[in-house]
């Protein structure tokens, strides 16, 4: 039989995904699951998007631009001059969701051995693209004691070497909710206007910043040709399935050879970019109701799970996700027992263990990360029953 | 400014879509530009597939499974098992068109320096998918006087080494047109078993067979565990935007490290897999009609291209393509001009220039690939200018 490659055999399994056969287990067993393990919210997609997808006028369902429609680069350069990031939509590059936007400038930017210096627990499938593009992340440990915040910049200028080639920051950060602040963005631009090193700024979740804090971009940090936007449409207007995303960025060497990628995929979902275009005509009170019910919805998670014994949850201040510490010896193991040993009233809870979100061995090995994406009256039931597992828990440490 | 990878300056533009600014250049001068430079048919896309997406019931456009939707998986099943090939829904992975099976099989099953060998003139993006996973593609030349037959088996024996670990086949080719015979593809799998290869086997213009000939799929060779089978939607149902594609394959270990890549990503468009999964009840009478139209485009193609002077172009039999030989210096200089400097009733013609479509350097200099895509009008009105145009080419060899 012929072989699998050295990269298929490295490829991480992601964390957030390699449980759903126990899911599968247990909802063949007629359980409920809680799906906690995954960034999909149950919050409505805009309804101009799904209009505009079931009143869809086109007889041929045709390949776009290989860089995505002009209409909708054009639309999407006047969000972004909105909120006030100044880009033309020349310098705008659609991608299918934001993965593939990481992969083509990945690829675009970094040689084989390159290290890339990346504040951890980050968003696990960074390391699945890292290995397509055979680079090293580089790690900085942020601690569940600080909330999660940069790590002191010293870390960072210590490892930087002949090979380091950037910077990856995701603000708000996915996992940990931390919202980066204008002042440690700066920090972050120092050092890569110093080495010359890329700033990958991934804000997906740039609309989901809490408590009245508000979003910095690295666009505006003043190193223009250093920065590359990682930007996609599945969170803003939960509508994760779309597969739209896209690299911005005033490098335009960056750009055209991403591009050189993107013509190599032909162009990206035609009927997703109908829906994305279509989503920036949403209504600001789509976006009030939803911040208002991720609001709730966080505020009751991460209380209720304070109030759970030996359980430790910072509050984050953006996108939708916590990193928890439980009371458990090894929070992979627990999370499969959870799901294929144990129910409570026939419902269990799915959540993503924490160490593939680490990148330094050990780490995150009692913790696990929860998307806070399930309606209040599914959270409760799913702190209820984590609450009882915990309790269950043959490997329960207190 | 930081720098761009090794790899991002060696991708290559495809020779497809080059040529996309000057056609752009074109119409903006208020010129009508015929494309028959990429496969983008103007054949309707199923009205089954467009009433699915237009009766869209969700409310959440929520990602599938990394694998594609079960439900789709298992009717594409019953489709392949319709046209003889007996597969299970778990021996198959849904991608983001063909091209991203394509990036998955060869990472998946190629280390960098990797050969693998193909006849030449292939489909040229193969070179970028190559080129991201680090592997050679080692051409076998097939002539244009051969009508682009598979050359004698022995210049493939020639080529094998060590590092040889696979056989690529496009049947129906793309981009020439040619439909491999039962007898070919034994030839292929006889070296393929003997030196445990790969037979990466692209069938996605498998219903676009002509005159009679029948499609043998290389999944029917009985060396199950060497093959792996690229499918898409994207011709089939003239739905090329919808960004559906499939890996196929008996062997699982190949499909459990494709799927480690497709989780990184997610998973494929939902909106797409809504009309892929529609598009399987296409009812027989569509596939005539379009078989009908593809019989007289081609016919009209071929025929017409041959009447001009100078020019050479076999008859193909299947897929939408046809590889032809001009009277010119330089067939990319020539699609250069022929959209920047030419003009016949302020119309011109896209064509994709054929030496991107060989990896043997010299190749196909005075060849070009038509895609005869455009209904019958739009053909006559695209040879009418080609004719005028190579009359009036100042690079013109006659």
């Amino acid at each position: 039989m012929p072989q699998i490659s050295n990269k298929g055999n490295q490829m991480p399994a992601s964390p957030i995904r390699k449980l759903v056969p126990f899911a599968e287990g247990a909802k063949s067993k007629g359980r409920k699951v809680y799906h906690l393990n995954i960034g999909q919210p149950d919050i409505k997609t805009p309804k101009v998007a799904l209009d505009a997808i079931r009143n869809l006028k086109e007889e041929v369902i045709e390949y776009s631009h290989s860089a995505g429609n002009e209409s909708y680069r054009r639309k999407l350069a006047d969000y972004y001059k909105n909120i006030g990031i100044d880009v033309d939509y020349t310098e705008i590059l659609i991608t299918t969701g934001g993965s593939e936007a990481l992969l083509f400038v990945f690829q675009s930017t970094l040689n084989p051995g390159d290290e890339v210096i990346i504040p951890e627990p980050f968003y696990a499938n960074y390391n699945a693209f890292a290995t397509m593009a055979g680079i090293k992340l580089v790690p900085v440990t942020a601690k569940i004691e600080d909330g999660f915040a940069l790590p002191p910049i010293e870390k960072f200028n210590e490892l930087i070497n002949e090979k380091t080639k950037g910077i990856i920051v995701c603000n708000p950060s996915n996992p940990t909710g931390y919202l980066y602040s204008k002042e440690e963005l700066v920090q972050l631009a120092e050092i890569a206007k110093k080495h010359d090193l890329y700033i990958y700024s991934d804000e997906v979740y740039r609309e989901f910043c809490y408590d009245g804090h508000t979003h910095f971009s690295a666009m505006n940090l003043g190193i223009e040709q250093n920065v590359i936007l990682i930007d996609s449409v599945s969170k803003r207007y939960s509508s994760c399935g779309t597969r739209i995303g896209a690299i911005v960025t005033k490098n335009c060497e960056v750009l055209t050879t991403a591009l050189k990628f993107a013509q190599a995929r032909l162009s990206p979902p035609s009927l997703g970019q109908i829906a994305g275009e279509a989503s920036l005509d949403t209504p600001k009170e789509y976006f009030e109701e939803v911040y208002a019910e991720y609001i709730e919805r966080r505020n009751f998670t991460v209380n209720a799970l304070n109030k759970i014994e030996g359980v430790v949850c910072p509050m984050p201040k953006g996108a939708f996700y916590t990193i928890v510490r439980l009371p458990v010896d090894n929070s992979e193991k627990f999370c499969k027992w959870i799901l294929s040993d144990f129910e409570y009233n026939n419902q269990t809870v799915m959540m993503a263990p924490a160490n593939g979100f680490y990148s330094t061995p050990g780490l995150g090995l009692d913790e696990v990360r929860i998307a806070y994406v399930l309606k209040i009256e599914d959270l409760e039931k799913a702190m209820v029953v984590l609450e009882k597992a915990l309790l269950a828990y043959p490997g329960r440490t207190l």
